[in-house]
């Protein structure tokens, strides 16, 4: 029997604390990543560059056999998942459900809060919830290291302020978010839940696979990052967002 | 006799304040943009892929037949310059060379500042300035719309703390930084002069276009804007860098 492998893409580097969360309920499955860092950052662009670009992430994944695709990306999960499924014969999991179910799960008030790249809130994914606001400047906050400090707080006063006491439940939509957890929790106060999609599209295939039977746990896991761009920061990063060294296993690839 | 064009690409819309500045001086020249807004920013990525890319950018332009090519991008300049002259079959002007003599012609003390992306920076150009910083930040912000208030205060205190009371000339090296140059000349002080690569590079032009003795004033100029993704905001931040709406003149283009 083939070993199951599991395929994740996203826009770039984020996706990776996807598949941190995948390796702690699967720690010994095998996995093949996509980061499209060439063309990173998706969430800023048209509907119809993403959807080509999801394309072209699905068909490379699909050429390395992998058992399934996991969009990572909230804005391929929101604008494209549909592009990625006409192009994929193996199951497609987006992140957007998982959390929405979450949240649905969560919420006493009802009223769900979603925070994304502009491309996420201007589509129309995450429709249960009431207050919508985009926080463009995280991600690249994020990416050049602004964790913590006056530079992250002074944008999550300006980007979170709206949720503040109108929510009960805050879906993080940006594979990114995570990072600052920790800092939203503290501006936001404990009232308000988090939702990181991470987990929960880490849970629906985590029980997918129990379903299947499939027997992951024999064997050492051999994963591979696919880039579209390489460079020591980007090997930098990774490491931030997966919290391992992965270099030995990083391989370059022009889509 | 066949009507000059110049040709201009950058990795996004950042090359539109040069065009600017190529206006003031020759209002009348036609003029062919190719701003790859599909794949911007470049200053994150490796040399290799900014080689990639500033190749394909160059035969674009030269499919349009432009009899020259301005790179108004920092980055491609300092990273791919001689790849994009590699390619071409007509005059290529980069804008490192015009804002480096504009410098030293300026400066007193020889000390030079040279503030860019990170690509820039850590490539080896603007090899005379002694002070060099990137400050990658900036691109995002001014993008975003914060081109003044706290959060654009926060990040020049942040660069450019460095070069206070240690340069007396800095060369502004990233397209985006003109639109916030008030607020960095405010916070530097009078006695530090700003050198802006789009000024330079435009009298370059100029001159090289008088030199040829071609009439370009006879007829109305006829501009084409080809980016390669096009969005309400791009077409809104298009405004912001050139000063005039151009969305009738915008063209999509895949590469």
């Amino acid at each position: 029997m083939e070993s199951f492998i599991i395929g994740v893409f996203d826009s770039g580097l984020g996706g990776l604390t996807v598949v941190k969360e995948i390796k702690k309920l699967l720690p010994n499955v095998s996995l093949v990543y996509l980061g499209d860092t060439a063309r990173v950052p998706y969430g800023t662009r048209s509907k119809e560059t993403i959807e080509k670009f999801a394309k072209e992430d699905t068909l490379f994944l699909l050429s390395k056999n992998v058992s399934c695709i996991v969009v990572a990306c909230n804005t391929v999960s929101s604008l494209a998942l549909d592009i990625v499924k006409k192009n994929s014969n193996v199951p497609v999991f987006g992140v957007i459900d998982p959390a929405i179910n979450k949240a649905l799960e969560v919420t006493k008030s009802g009223r769900i809060g979603i925070v994304g790249t502009r491309a996420t809130i201007n589509s129309n994914s995450y429709k249960e919830a009431s207050i919508r606001a985009h926080a463009s400047m995280l991600v690249p906050l994020i990416e050049e290291g602004f964790i913590e400090g006056p530079e992250i707080n002074l944008f999550i006063d300006k980007y979170f302020l709206i949720f503040k006491e109108k929510i009960d439940t805050l879906i993080l939509g940006c594979t990114h978010y995570p990072l600052i957890k920790s800092q939203i929790k503290k501006y936001l106060g404990e009232k308000i839940k988090l939702v990181d999609p991470a987990e929960e599209v880490s849970k629906v295939i985590y029980d997918y696979i129990i379903k299947l039977n499939r027997n992951i746990n024999d064997k050492e896991s051999s994963d591979i990052y696919f880039l579209t761009d390489v460079n020591e920061r980007f090997v930098k990063t990774a490491e931030l967002f997966l919290g391992q060294d992965i270099s030995k296993k990083i391989r370059k690839v022009n889509l």
